[in-house]
């Protein structure tokens, strides 16, 4: 594992990283014939707000000289994915040609300000919870073609992970119920055919419900959008018999609340869809 | 042009969108075997929330049953990118083979959320400046490998882009300045080698820098983390010669303020870093 | 769904196959240039032995003239994924260019045999252990790039799918073991980082593992290379605490005795990595 | 051409190999978080039983912790592609953080069983012909994008390749001739246009038709399932004017009776389509 | 086969078109905004000079509204592949929103154009050698990324193909036969190895060269810059045992005496590294 | 920056140039087993033409053994893109595996020939004009997927780079004009909605239609197929007000003289659509 990641890290980010790069270089980069070019910059990243980073390792990556061909240069790396940070605290700094730091800044700082925006969301989450045993989870509400690394943001902050798509796990919604007919229905049905080493999830939002899907055999259910009087009778009915997931418009405000009920798990879609960016800067201290 | 797109729409998005939902489903839809196999879904999605619409070419392609190689099927698109909607108004509409709707909704909204909220914070900044003459532009502070959607999501809510990349346009910052030697060399190096059809852009934090860099020829300059004094002065000296940009941390709160000193442009990077996404949802009224 | 499928079908065939048929293909079929050019030939597949087809939505994609931009021509599915064989059925058939025809054959056959072959295997082994309450499931041992596909046709078989790969499901083998130090240790590392929806199996050898292994939490146990009297011992001790999975080298002569212990899951790597082709030809009968 | 490949090694094999371990991990090694984090593993693949190795190549590749970036350990190659191999012997070791071992296991060994099931088939076929003039070769009926590499694994057995694809040899089938209208009218006009590089080859299942295509020209004639008493006429008749090659349902137990006939090449489609993998497995054997 | 191409036409065309598309639209037409958005333009293409058309396939492919998922339009093809145009014969006419057509225009005209000139230079170096036996060939000297589409013009102007690459012939040249030590030990190393379908070419310059080449059993020699001479010399001795190939600065004014020293074939690598375009213009005629 | 570049060097050429060599060896080198196995082979590249240089720098990143993976090896850039070169000047030379060199020589030969071929044509229209004020520029009449290269290899033959493609300019041409009703409202069109770093440029065909465009804005002015006395006109005019570029089937025998005329730019198609590849050849000099 390079440096700056927090262990275990994603394995499918390569591809993605060089095409953000792609994306904004492209043809070339046209303010780079004002560089002298033989020159050697010395740079370092800051952050320039408090937080928790997440996009050390991808930052790394794409500012190492040598990783990306050149002849010389070098890169270290102050703080990895999971540290928190102080406005001024220095995450990396290298030396490198200077049209190469400059033609790559854009596309690393992006990485970092947002998946430390997503850790950092996810940090206040958990220590609003703390003292409870409920556990942040994400949701499939993520950027497109950034799943897997908001994935890795979340629990850099110190969340947890739901299932990563379709593929890994089976999640009843009321869609699926109504088509179903019935929670009983719809959880035989997917029991007779699912990979055993996939657990079923369902989708409730009244006590009723949860009793069906538990007496289907649910092994997790979704408590969506209930009020926190029946969340704590949920986990009192059956918080013994399978993992109940609070759900639905959770926020900052009113997260301990829920956790407070005794629910297991409580997945916020906001930490992937409407996190702020945390700010970094990338500034040239001199040349060699 | 698709229906749900506002022209001129972007070109580059369809193995994006597809990569995406190849994202989320991957190996197959676990709980689809949850769902009778012949049965065709009347589903909708509707707004939760105020706002402007960005992403509905997108989800019009997603959940358009033919385009998909299905049989049978048919979708309606009610709102266009660019669309203001109010909670409960209906975006899109259709009929299609459940396992396909609900195997595609998630892509479909998590698109819809996050451009909707671009183009919705767009619209506020817009809002906030009307009856001055300055425009709100984009910067490259964007999701990886979401630039062209997000941009186009920009304009959607009233916004302009600024340059697409490093490819389309000269933007020499002060680690250019720092590193050529001075705006006059930087400027003098670029205009000997760069194509003609790009601009030149200087940022400049003082007002002797302006001049230097309008002297230097620099067709737009960046007023960075100028205060409005500062800017009012620009405008009055220089703002017949080149093109103003106001830049720096600029927010909803402060915008107006910084649009009556006269600048042309207020690149804004929040608009793509850091807008909150938009809330939709997609619902089954029935089975034909 | 496409002809010829199978509910549930795999969602990411298309480019393998498309890519399977360029690697055929490639710069041209030069046999062609034998074929008078607008010729429209009438063909059909058909079965060469008894089994169980997989592969006829495939090869359906493949030989649809009008699927590959072709201004005419049919196709009919005869027999779907799934269906059983006996030498001389036809599976498809369809009219056709003949230089088209020709140009696929070999691609849409060899999906045809091998997905087949696999099909066909799995069938003996759930024929075999009939009667009781074992499942047949697959293993990781599958061709590289196909193991969607051929994931796909242990379940048209009538069998089941185990994970589909290391992001899926928790398996802690014996070198996972050695290296945490010891069952419990690695069950409880991996449970308090896994996500929530990944159930854990752990590979033993002996009761005594099995005893560690149950206590520990995991979900499901592995009785691997165990023999018949351990495994039953290993039923009657801990079957009803989790999911018992034999494996290690079980054949079409031993299985039935294996499923005769009571085990809940039987994996089979023969399924996927040595089953034989099941033989199809592509016949021309006449032109137009 | 690194170590453990047996020259002439295929060229076009890493984007498939590293699409194959994506395959596998996609979003992550969900077991890995098992390990404890800095740990060397010190590993080694032995075969389980015997028969020729083909595959080391691309284990040493993906099980190399330097070619993959890691900063630290070893690999040694004991056995290459092509060597004879009994149940015990050590084909590769090293020295790895064990999560980089385990993660990439399954893949490497995938390779070796298939790769080394094709070359042991084709080496029993080889085997059974020594003594004769025969060559066995390889045909398209491979498995989907295995194409490449099963034909260098027919090489590493002592087999020959057949055309590789429809592009790089003509190949006049039953259902060519019967759209062509003759074995004249088909080769005459492959030969009018094809390049002149390009061999042409006629499959025929009798001898009138074996002299109808080598007065043709045919450079090549398959001898589709005929019996030896005319294998043994049309090597006696055409044998000294054109390649004879055998073909059609040849077994291990037929081959030698086909050999003796005098044909210069027996193709043998089992050697793709149905070779069984030949076993190997990897162990951890301590930690540094 | 799609409208405007000769039979047979290359197979692996799509994906670079549509690269080459986006590699001039990108991330959008910016002067597309400057038209109206709902227009119908009705197009023609015509050539501006004399030629060989090779490209209308491609044009077609382009410029079709419906193929590419335009709701109306059409298109109409007046000339193929291979015909012959004066300046001002209409290629290709159609109806398409008119920010369509111009995205596209400059796309379909290079193909046009670059493909249009490699076939009229080779029927140029065709009818020069009429009423001799020789054919004219082409080289792997080719521009990256378009060999199999410029063998196709070849084709197109009436020439041949060389081998497609270094995969489907042999070419033993100066460079082989120093490194392997001989004209006999290349063809015998080579001979035991390769494929039983691949053609072994010699390159020789002299004509003990030659004969040393047909000894070992080369099927096609190469005649590389020999004088007229010599390479009637090698006909009169070897031209009946081998496939003699005149290369080497052959020109149009010299071809034909090359010709007529009875070669079969003369490869003449300016037919793909260095015809000069042939002219085309696409003009709007009026609006729908 | 490797060696062999000229500076600033484009950034997305490493994908395509390891797909032309793909296009070129794909499955395989055939007569690469002419050779012997482990023979290093002292190698070196020469010109045999006068021109200017442009591939260097692709040529020394595909014949660089240790790039590539080999374990020994060197190579020697003598010759960077952007020099002038005689025949039998070297341009680079090293030592690598004999397959190595020879599977690579012919793809990095293609790069080297056919963009010195746009270098060296350039050249000659830069020495053309100078003592004039104009400018050389190339066009997008380039060969598909190759523009970035060919527009960096006019660079490297003193001409300066128009837009790259429709995404980084606006070029309103006679079909936009016509569709729009006047090159006023085309220029008012996209003025009020183009990113604000974009340049206009409006192509002309009369001096009232220079007026027109000047007036309504345009930074740049196609004067297209204008006589040199029209030409001259508009320099006098309007030459301080705006950017004027002259264009239209200019030859090397005519651009002198609209040099004089006293426009700032003169574009040239055939750079790019039909420039003569330029010669060079790989030889080897001995084996270690």
């Amino acid at each position: 594992m390079s440096e700056g990641w927090r262990y275990p890290a994603p394995h499918d980010w390569v591809d993605c990283v060089l095409d953000a790069l792609d994306e904004d270089v492209r043809y070339g980069d046209l303010s780079a014939s004002a560089l002298p070019t033989t020159q050697q910059a010395r740079w370092y990243i800051e952050a320039q707000a408090s937080g928790v980073v997440c996009g050390a390792g991808i930052a790394a990556f794409l500012l190492d000289p040598l990783e990306a061909g050149e002849e010389d240069g070098e890169i270290t790396v102050h703080r990895s994915d999971g540290d928190r940070v102080q406005p001024g605290d220095r995450i990396l700094d290298g030396l490198a040609p200077s049209a190469f730091v400059l033609e790559r800044e854009r596309t690393a700082l992006n990485y970092l300000m947002l998946l430390s925006g997503v850790a950092t969301l996810t940090a206040k989450f958990v220590v609003a919870v703390e003292g409870t045993s409920a556990k942040i989870v994400d949701t499939r509400k993520t950027a497109p073609l950034m799943r897997s690394l908001q994935k890795y943001a979340v629990r850099c902050g110190g969340g947890f992970n739901h299932r990563m798509g379709l593929f890994d796990g089976v999640m009843l919604k009321d869609n699926h119920i109504r088509l179903a007919g019935s929670i009983a229905d719809a959880v035989a049905r997917v029991r007779a055919t699912a990979p055993h080493m996939a657990k079923i999830e369902v989708e409730c939002e009244a006590l009723d419900q949860v009793r069906e899907a538990v007496t289907a055999g649910a092994e997790i259910v979704m408590l969506d959008n209930m009020d926190p009087f029946a969340m704590r009778e949920a986990v009192r009915l059956f918080g013994d018999r399978c993992v109940l997931e609070a759900s639905g418009g959770i926020t900052l405000d009113t997260v301990a609340g829920v956790a407070q009920t005794g629910v297991h798990l409580i997945s916020v879609g906001v930490l992937t869809h409407s996190a702020p960016a945390l700010s970094f800067h990338l500034e040239i201290e001199g040349t060699d």
